[in-house]
């Protein structure tokens, strides 16, 4: 073979591809029935677009290249950037709140690996606009409206849900400065994602006593419906983090009347990494084998800023076909049907070779009144057109 | 505003994206109609397959750039390469014939002008394994039932199609040396696409003699059902071009056959530009205004060899979102359902604003049993919310 697909990438061949066509129509039909519409932006931004959201440091994980102009243009490794700036560009005209989704296909330039592809599809949910704790309530259903759809029950995934601002509270109170708490954020995302050496190692470089070190691993191990008592009971002398309770409060109670509780729980393990969560925050987590994480987001209320734009609350959330499709095959829960490549409703039986004509005059019939249909090019005898009927799973089979 | 979309690159707002989604949507239900399978390739491949297909002189055309283990990749400017790798892959173990449709995102480095964009998307189909004239009536039948689909007519456009080895037969007849025919294709094919004198000029470049311009404007010019007579005439002597005269008719008939030939002419003047085509090919032409080629393919004999594959003949063709959407616009012919890029079945009222919870569990009940249900985030009067659900396009306004 001369040519193989780059490292990392996939082949969609059609078997492949109709299962990516299953989840990214799974993703489509949940998120318009929850009133959710569809956007996209250009597969390449210029590359200043995802610096100024993420660093510097971001250049050496994106596929980047120069166009005829000299300009730096980089393949979007997230579709967040994008979609602030097309919110920031539109933003006194779009009536609120916004509420987007978007299935882009994004690429990272990361070293090809196991579970770790180049090339991916995810699911982005964004309600912008407003910070109405009805809107968490309603990000979060999506999601798990979209795991029902898939047959995913609560034995088989939880999401569990903590406020940035509420962690940020606790840390202030222990004595650690707000200047240092991205660094914390940063370490305490990687608790479940590191083994527990490597993970003690990173810990012990944001902390400077043991008895900080003590005081992490103490406010992180709340979770639970008592943990969330037990913060309640230290924070009653601050209302700023009273608040924040109850804002959980009212969102649990709030994913109850959507009927999605069973899939919730309170934990403040779950930080998520990046700089610009400043509300609720959100992790989902297959509950056998791996337990990786299948999908997070959160609320962001400086972003829109950071990018240039007005002042405007949002909250979000990303998930991909791989991690997706890793805890169906895990679970061996993807349906059959999600696999059909081809769909055959006619299959026209050539009867008599010397009228071979008035099968292609039946089979366009058929086409261009919106049915499959489907013919052999050979000539062959009518047993064998039969079978291939059959092979090609076609419904009806007919003859002139 | 401090970050805009790469020039020569679209943002899809919601409306822009129903649109794109539209055709998408028609391109894949035709497809699929027509017993075709979708696949798909990465976005990006090695710099050297495009290479392979088309020369060293493709790179300055592509958006390329380096992996961190120093490989050249390059962004895709066309399916056909991916499309004859993954075909070579599994060459052995595909069914044939492979009759397989794609809808890309390709990109290519133009510099950005109207009309020229720098990412688009385009639809593909192939049918590869089989060179029976019966995969080219169906292939063309295909692009046929799409036009007919959208409600364009015999009357908005119009497919011209010749012959590729007929081309070289009339060439060689009127002593043109095999070895000369690509770059007189090339030349060829420029005929509707540049002005007058620069056609005169290029044409200038490849002939010898005022004679050998004579014979070539002549050659081009025969077309309709008299045109192909009067070839038929020429070659009678030629036992190979005869042969490609008689495919052609019988290419005519079968495409009568499926209803299509109203659609459908003879034109010498279609030669197409790319190396690879050796048999039919053809070209479709909106009548009105711009008369833009808004499609075009044609039989392909040597790809898969040229790609490292094994010698199977093939035939596709391609079209992109821009193209039509040009001539849809141009003729005023946009459905105005394609714009829409909300659905909302329910919209669920709020009578009691101190029993806002019902509303939630209701709006949770119809989205889990698959309808589109909306609400208002903030508490209104009854009349407002009405006037809301009317704005959105709800099919019903409830209350509870």
């Amino acid at each position: 073979m001369r040519f193989q697909a780059v490292k990392g990438t996939r082949d969609f061949y059609p078997e492949d591809m109709a299962i990516r066509n299953w989840i990214v129509k799974s993703w489509r039909d949940v998120s318009l029935r929850n009133g959710f519409e569809e956007y996209d932006g250009p597969i390449f931004e210029y590359l200043d677009l995802f610096k100024a959201k993420s660093g510097e440091g971001i250049v050496s994980e994106l596929f980047h290249f120069k166009d005829r102009g000299d300009r730096d243009l980089a393949i979007r490794p997230e579709m967040t950037p994008t979609l602030a700036r097309m919110i920031c560009a539109k933003a006194h005209s779009l009536p609120r709140p916004i509420k987007w989704f978007s299935t882009p296909r994004l690429c990272r330039a990361e070293r090809p690996q196991r579970g770790r592809l180049r090339e991916f599809f995810q699911w982005n949910i964004d309600i912008v606009g407003t910070d109405d704790v009805v809107s968490d309530a309603e990000c979060i259903f999506v999601i798990l409206d979209f795991f029902r759809q898939i047959g995913l029950t609560p034995a088989d995934v939880v999401l569990k849900i903590n406020s940035r601002s509420l962690l940020a509270a606790l840390l202030s109170a222990r004595g650690f400065e707000p200047s240092r708490h991205q660094e914390i954020y940063t370490v305490l995302d990687k608790r479940d994602k590191l083994p527990e050496d490597a993970y003690a190692e990173v810990l012990g470089k944001v902390v400077r006593t043991d008895r900080e070190k003590a005081d992490l691993r103490a406010i992180v191990q709340a979770h639970g419906e008592n943990g969330l008592n037990e913060i309640a009971g230290l924070v009653t002398h601050d209302p700023a983090a009273t608040a924040e309770v109850e804002l959980l409060r009212r969102l649990f109670g709030l994913l109850g009347t959507m009927g999605v509780a069973d899939y919730c729980t309170f934990d403040m393990s779950v930080v998520r990494g990046l700089a610009y969560y400043t509300g609720v925050v959100f992790e989902g987590f297959g509950k056998a084998g791996l337990q990786r994480a299948i999908c997070g987001g959160g609320r962001y209320d400086q972003l829109l800023e950071l990018l240039g734009g007005p002042p405007m609350s949002g909250i979000g959330f990303g998930t991909s076909d791989v991690v997706i499709l890793d805890l169906l095959a895990e679970l061996d829960r993807l349906p059959a049907d999600a696999r059909v490549s081809k769909r055959v409703e006619f299959y026209v039986i050539d009867a008599d070779p010397s009228r071979f004509e008035t099968v292609l005059d039946l089979v366009a019939r058929l086409r261009s009144a919106g049915y499959a249909a489907e013919f052999s090019y050979k000539r062959q005898a009518i047993p064998k057109q039969f079978k291939q009927a059959s092979a090609v799973g076609a419904k009806h089979a007919v003859s002139r």
